[in-house]
């Protein structure tokens, strides 16, 4: 593995200059907009969440404000901002404001915004960082804060966060009279540079620097911290410090860690933070880290964390499916990382990684309605796993909210002399190349089918490359510009397709992916999935549910002969291709009288439907399963 | 099933009458007496429990006495004075007389005994049966008082435990005043019938049937004493009264549910109950349970419980690998279950469960050595679990030594006209039968051989049966009476077969067991053994562990045509029959920088060795695994 290069190849282009007008993404983003976002705000209402900012909580009253409800408000209007930036909406705009205005009015004088501590436990303020998720809360106000100045232009929340983050700079740091503490939940850190980028306020990069570098630091801040309370710091539930990614330094870290959501949001602002101050240390540990859970921990769904209990990772190979926890912030954490660390040398690995979290283990999180959300994404059940309106610990929903609503930034990069294709959805980029406008776009019923057309829509002749990410899962691929009579010129460049040319106005290019239907094994040492074989076809992983088969689902076993052919069905699951072929199905009724024998279990054919895993659970109650025995 | 017969067809041999002096048990009895037991009390010495009986204790104090910590102590007895009856050590019957007379001291003048609630919350008596173990920690001192009067002859102990019983009989029960509870973990149900077989006290036999009839009745006894307590019943940690049986009154349980130690105490006093009071109810309601166990929640080991949450049971076929729970004390509990079960009809499905947890998922709790234990008994292991010489809960190092001190009492039953041979075991027992004592030797090299020649020992002519087990695992026997030239007249009845004949001195009869190495499945509905298959050999489960095999275990295959075949080695763990064959072991050399990949993994053959599932954790840490995939 190298890593000298710690400056980033490409630049991210906004969603704000992204359409998409496909058939995959575009309906999910109309319904997140027109259902999910509504139906959160209702819920951060009805829960107290909102009217916890009026600050008349007093003891004995309930619900109690709860450490970390500011997180869930300050989500959901960083996906509603992200929401009115693509389509103005007047009411939702005033929902914002007079959220906001409530908000700014519940901060302090010294600039302290937190409705639990400020109403429930005022002495308590920054006295268990390791625990009570203070910064992480602030973090997501600052988030929140960014989203909506960009899409609206106000300060309103913008300046509250500013004040709110001069007084934690003024609070921690390594200066006399200040605590030299860090977030036992990252997030403040990839959010303060965030508030860096719109503010140019370099106090808030060195803040978020501060952070990232103090962690995991001996003497531990979280022992002091401890002891201070007057606990014994190795009375820690977690035992661990490697649950919140402290046990060491993060430039020594060299495996991915403790709680899921926790790591991927710290190695977000680690990479974020490589490329400001050009660290190669902290690109390297990003890099270790990468290696760690792709060749280790990772779902076949892109879905991270496999157990209940630390909300996160165990050891390597540890990927059970049936108790799979797989939390859906957790892929949608790994998304954030992903697309940090594809703009450095615009590497395939990411690309793939960030491509399977959105399509599967990310994009399970939501029904197809907007209005039920799963916590944990299991990749097989039993039947007794269902989404939910709602959770107690609600950061899920908005999470997937934000990410549908600011999808398109996931879509293309680009530089002075490039444009980079990551994804493949119907629509359009708006990109500055070179003081040029060039429209790039897209006509494709990705992920259904492989074919791309590209169209450039420019003024002139221009020379740049054009970067065409050949997926993981492609093993042959062809690309043609529309009306050359020879051969183009391309080079394969870490797993882009680069075209270098002169573009001309209306220059086409088409791409066709190949997108058979693959099966796909895990390593032998995932011992989950020993002995089973899983479906794939494009970016998107294969289940059977108990809706489409006659059969008990644990009794299928898939033959290796066997062949599975797509047919896209445009009225089920809001328009999918099923995968359509032949199982064979053990028989169980000549079991009756024992649960153990020598006889192997006989078995015969029968017809089965497999669908993309991310819409199982939107119809009847039912068994679900990834990973098939292979007979 | 049938159930309208609640008369006991059999009486057990006790196991005083009955001498073990073969290779497999003998030395276990061995170092039970000589290791285990000396072990166990200076643990209970080392850690307080011993001296928690001085009634020292005051607040501040460390360590304090635990809620459970009198039924160690109590267990620890039953197996000393168990071990005393068959073998006469003065030294071991002082020790017991010093540590009775110590317990019998920290008697309240009420009859009330109980170091924690005496000392740490005497004000809490009697107020949380749902949770505190008071009547559980009676109901252990009371069978240790039966095992040590039975050894001794001494009243010491039982004198105590009458008073303390009689007490209890006062402050439970349906009579004005009384508290019309019962325990939250069973077990003073047995030990009352117990009690009232060496006291001929019908009053105990009452309180044992009280407290089984009333648990479960509306309205919910732990419901009201949680709202005395000022506690919201709904509050309860474990959810569901499922948890220890009292969802529903005995007689309409139909699953296995709950704790599963709990569970097989309970089970067994019902089975106890039904033989005293002959009543159909209970006999019917332990055969529907017995059928949900053994059809759908019982591992091949005989372990059962898979879940740690709830130490007990949970779904039907879920029967985890790596993560069985499968507590030692489980094990043991179905043993006196299937044991109970057993004298009914002399049914093989009784004795062969009793058979497969005795030969494995109860002799797996203890080390070789007889200084280690395990609390759970996974079916697979990443070599992270090993057995330890103590825990804070200490409930299963003591019931493995009580077991293996009274064996004997499991290999024979009787009634005045025949004699039940239900385990192989070289040694002898000594009946009673029709007023002529008869003395059975069983000559054999079980479990690794399938032959055993019976010679009968008796003083002039007699005519009775003998029942002789055929194991379910067995497909083909040879039965003989030496020296007879015509074929002997037997039939087969609930998988025994009865040779029912005039029986004269020094007739031998030799049996023979055919014991190949079988191929076991799972049920299809069984999960985690879908595709999976495991080696069987007697009654003896096989695995695979690291001391024998190069390759790591979880790549290994098992192909439908490898043939394995018995090497007994004198010398390896005491002497053991291993099985020796070619696997198939996947490559994953060649899986570097992937996950995930669709090509299927590659295979060579590799020599393995199984050796026996109780024995592993003997050498040097290593992964284990019972089901492999079948290739």
């Amino acid at each position: 593995m190298t890593t000298s290069q710690t400056s980033r190849l490409l630049t991210p282009l906004p969603f704000t200059a992204v359409r998409i007008e496909d058939v995959f993404w575009a309906p999910r983003q109309r319904t997140n907009t027109e259902r999910t976002l509504g139906i959160e705000y209702q819920a951060c209402k009805d829960t107290g969440r909102i009217d916890a900012f009026k600050l008349q909580w007093k003891p004995g009253m309930q619900p109690v404000p709860h450490i970390f409800w500011d997180s869930d408000v300050a989500k959901w209007i960083e996906a509603a901002s992200y929401s009115l930036a693509t389509q103005p909406d007047p009411d939702l705009e005033n929902l914002l404001d007079d959220t906001i205005a409530l908000i700014a009015s519940a901060q302090q004088p010294d600039g302290y915004l937190n409705t639990h501590f400020t109403q429930v436990e005022p002495e308590k303020r920054w006295t268990n960082l390791r625990d009570q998720h203070e910064l992480y809360c602030a973090g997501h106000m600052i988030e929140a804060a960014v989203a909506h100045f960009q899409a609206t232009g106000k300060r309103t929340l913008l300046d509250v966060v500013c004040r709110y983050a001069d007084y934690i700079g003024q609070v921690f740091g390594t200066g006399p009279g200040q605590k030299r503490g860090y977030p036992g939940h990252e997030e403040i850190e990839l959010a303060l540079v965030k508030l860096y980028h719109v503010t140019n306020e370099p106090r808030y990069l060195a803040l978020a620097q501060y952070f990232v570098d103090e962690r995991g630091r001996q003497p531990h801040y979280y022992d002091l911290e401890a002891i201070a309370r007057g606990e014994d710091p190795a009375k820690f539930w977690a035992k661990t410090y490697a649950y919140n990614q402290s046990h060491v330094p993060v430039r020594e870290q060299t495996e991915v860690v403790g709680h899921a959501v926790r790591a991927m949001y710290l190695y977000s602002a680690m990479a974020d933070l490589a490329g400001e101050t050009g660290d190669p240390g902290l690109l390297a540990a990003c890099e270790r880290l990468w290696a760690d859970l792709t060749l280790h921990k990772l779902y076949l769904t892109g879905g991270i964390g496999p157990s209940r209990h630390n909300e996160g990772f165990t050891e390597p190979y540890d990927l059970p499916n049936e108790t799979a926890y797989a939390e859906t912030c957790a892929a949608v954490g790994l998304v954030f990382w992903a697309h940090r660390m594809l703009q450095y040398r615009c590497d395939r690995k990411y690309a793939d990684v960030m491509e399977t979290a959105l399509y599967n283990g990310a994009l399970s999180g939501i029904s197809l309605d907007g209005e039920r959300f799963f916590y944990e994404n299991p990749l097989a059940s039993l039947g007794n796993h269902h989404r939910q309106p709602w959770f107690d610990c609600a950061c899920c929903p908005p999470n997937i909210a934000r990410l549908l609503a600011s999808l398109g930034q996931y879509v293309y990069s680009y530089n002075d002399r490039e444009i980079a294709v990551h994804l493949y959805v119907q629509g359009s980029g708006r990109f500055d190349i070179g003081g040029q406008a060039i429209i790039l776009t897209q006509n494709t019923a990705y992920p259904w089918d492989g074919k791309v057309t590209f169209e450039l829509d420019l003024a002139a002749p221009a020379e740049f490359a054009l970067r065409l990410r050949i997926p993981g899962w492609c093993q042959k691929q062809d690309v043609r510009v529309l009306g050359e009579r020879t051969a183009i010129n391309t080079h394969v460049e870490n797993g882009y397709l680069v075209i270098q040319r002169v573009w001309t106005p209306g220059d086409a290019v088409e791409l066709t992916l190949e997108m058979p239907v693959e099966r796909i094994y895990a390593h032998p040492d995932v011992r989950a999935d020993s002995g089973k074989v899983a479906l794939r076809r494009g970016p998107l992983v294969y289940c059977l549910e108990q809706a489409d088969n006659a059969f008990p689902l644990q009794r299928a076993r898939l033959p290796r002969d066997a062949r599975f052919t797509p047919h896209f069905e445009p009225d089920l699951l809001g328009g999918v291709t099923v995968l359509r072929g032949t199982l064979q199905v053990v028989d169980a009724e000549d079991w009756q009288g024992t649960l153990y024998r020598p006889q192997p279990p006989a078995a015969a054919p029968c017809e089965a439907t497999f669908i993309p895993y991310y819409a199982w659970d939107n119809r009847a109650p039912g068994q679900m399963a990834v990973w098939l025995v292979e007979a």
